[in-house]
Parts: C-alpha cells; structure tokens; sequence
C-alpha cells in the first residue's frame, strides 16, 4: 500500500511520514504554483528523510481563490484551508493515490479540514485521508521530532518552507508590497528539516537487513 | 520513553499499541472493576501481541456514577466517557506514567473525551494523551488491521471482550436483568484479537535483530 504525504519540509508532515513508513511505502508530496521553487526546497528536505518525492501543479486559480479570501478576511485561516483542501482533492483526483496524508496536530488551528468535507472527498474518489498526528499533542510531537530529526526553526519570515503560506505571502509581496505581509500574517515559529536521526536502537532495528 | 495503553483486548487498542512500539516501549493497561475477569480476557489478548500488560482496578464508584447515567439517559455514551475519563485519570495519576494512549478512530461517536477535559489532565498531571489513530478512518484502520492481526468479530453480547461495556453490561444483568441490557446497550460489532500477523517484510524487519 503506498500514501502520498502532503509535505512542506517541516517537522510536522516529515514526522507524520516516518509514523506511517512502517504500514506504507511513502512517497512525499508537495504541491506549488510555480510562484517559487517550493518544489526543490521540499525536495532537498525529502532526500535528508530518505523518502521518494514529487511536485503536485495546483491551478493558479486555487492560489487567486486564497488571496481573494486573505484579503477579504484579514488573516490567512480560510486561505490556507482553502488551498489544502485543494491539494487533497488534487490527490484524490489521481488514479493511483488510495491513501492521502498530511501532518495535521491535534492543537492545529489551520488547516483544519471539516470532516463533512473529508468525508466527501472520501466517498467521491474511494481514497482514504489519514492524519496520523491528529491524535497528537505539542508535547509529545515535540518529544518525537527530538528523537528522530534535526531541524531549524525559526520566525516564519526567515525559514524557507514549501508550505502552502510560502507562495500566498509571495504573491501579497508582490501585489502589495512587505508591509501587508506582516499585517496579514501573525509572524510564528516554523520548522524546515535538516537531517535525519537513525541512531537510536529501534530506528536501526526498523532498517537492519539480516543475510 | 514508556506509554500506557489503555486495552480492551479489541482490534483498535491492538492496533494503536502496533502503531506506537517503534517509538515507545508499549504496555498494555487494562481498566477494571472486577465485576467480571476482563483482566484475565485482556491479558490473552495482550500476550498474543507480544505486549506487557498489567490491570488496574478502577474505583467501584466510577462504575456505579456510570451505572446511574446509563440509567438516567437510556442509552451508554456519558457512561462509557465517564469510565474511560476516569481510567485516563487513574494512569495520570500514577508518578511513573508519563504518556497515555487509547485506541479512540476518526470516526468514534464513543468514548470520546472533551478536548478540554484532556487539556485539564495534561496540565494537571504533566502527562501526555495520545489517540493514536483519531487521523485514521475506519478503511484505513480496516486495511491495518487485516494486514497485521487476526480477529475474531461478532455481536456485542457474544465476543468476549474487556471493554468499559463489558462490566456495565454485567452490572445491568445483575441488576435489572438481561432484557435490560438489550434495552440500554445498541447491538454493535465488537472484535477479539486472535493473533498477531508477523509475516509481512516491514514487520519482519522490525523485529529481526542482526548478529
């Protein structure tokens, strides 16, 4: 069985793939409207994991769709779940996708999927959605990355991320100049992976081959 | 790190501890007011899945406040959240745990406990609850469970389990009679796990231990 991982080269989406690695083959997706090069700086990110990865073109439209609604709204929440909500339907959409993934917490706050809306997508295309953080405090994520990664972090501002923000803060700077940015976006802590740890006994374990 | 997992003996706290064992040692916690011998049904269980179990014998007021919101509301929800609240609680409660897992689905409609509640406990005893598979939807669990257990499946009042219903059920009998039972507790599928399925190359993987 393989899933395809909606990943932005952080923590979170690169922890909700070595989760699930053990139950499917992973191949890790990132989706770009060509605004920048979020493809390649997902990709490098990927190789470090050890995971196959593609880059998914969602239509320019879906990108104009979320600016029209950061604008209307003030805050990137409907945006942001508005463009992921693309990407899974774009997955969904391909025939040889059956199992989707993303690296949703429990205490995220966006994007959060309706579950109506997940549903639909579910039963439309026969695929099935899995948010294997979703059960998932801060706490123990945290405890998790720790044991199996080595990222930077770092205000959203200065990490370079292929995140779906990454392309809508771009398209604001150049329509509206840096200052919207800020006013449009609460400035937070991202994540943008470095490495991965395989030192401890039960990760070893995972990828020993016996003769 | 250890986690607790909180085990019924059925296939979705099987597959929540399956889930977790590459990044925890997993014991398996079985709740019980020894009405009936859940613990014994349990460990079974828990031996065949190559865990270490122990049970912990919950206060015989949890089940009666249970038995009288059963019978206030006609139907088990509030009394089956009110047991597994208090069985999360026991284990927060105990110095040497530090992480709590369950086998709470996507989909539950029961038990399933207030985001807030869960917040309170974590603050209040500095553990972390884990719902391992509340991203995963029933398909997907499905999927897992077929490639990774052997169950056995049947209606609620034939599958031998050790579940919260299992003792409340038992206390209904005794007090109001079997009729009563049916009355109170929907007829739903329940499953027992058999075996444990270690055939799969990932899973022999897993396991394998090099000289």
């Amino acid at each position: 069985m393989q899933v395809s991982v909606l990943f932005s080269g952080g923590k979170d989406s690169s922890l909700a793939a070595i989760l699930l690695e053990r139950f499917f083959e992973v191949e890790l997706v990132t989706c770009s409207f060509s605004v920048l090069p979020v493809g390649d700086v997902a990709r490098e990110a990927a190789d470090k994991l050890g995971f196959s990865h593609r880059v998914v073109q969602l239509e320019s439209q879906v990108l104009e769709q979320a600016y029209e609604l950061l604008i209307q709204d003030g805050y990137p929440k409907r945006a942001i779940d508005h463009i992921h909500l693309a990407a899974i339907k774009s997955l969904a959409n391909d025939s040889d996708v059956r199992f989707i993934a993303d690296g949703i917490r429990r205490d995220d706050r966006v994007p959060v999927p309706e579950i109506s809306q997940i549903r639909s997508i579910e039963d439309k295309y026969g695929v099935s959605y899995i948010s294997p953080l979703k059960g998932f405090g801060r706490v123990v994520v945290n405890e998790l990355v720790k044991e199996h990664l080595v990222i930077e972090e770092g205000l959203s501002e200065s990490v370079i991320k292929a995140d779906y923000e990454t392309e809508l803060r771009e398209l604001i700077r150049i329509r509206a100049g840096e200052q919207r940015i800020n006013e449009l976006f609460p400035s937070h802590i991202q994540s943008h992976v470095i490495e991965r740890k395989r030192v401890s006994g039960k990760e070893l374990q995972t990828v020993c081959i016996c003769d």
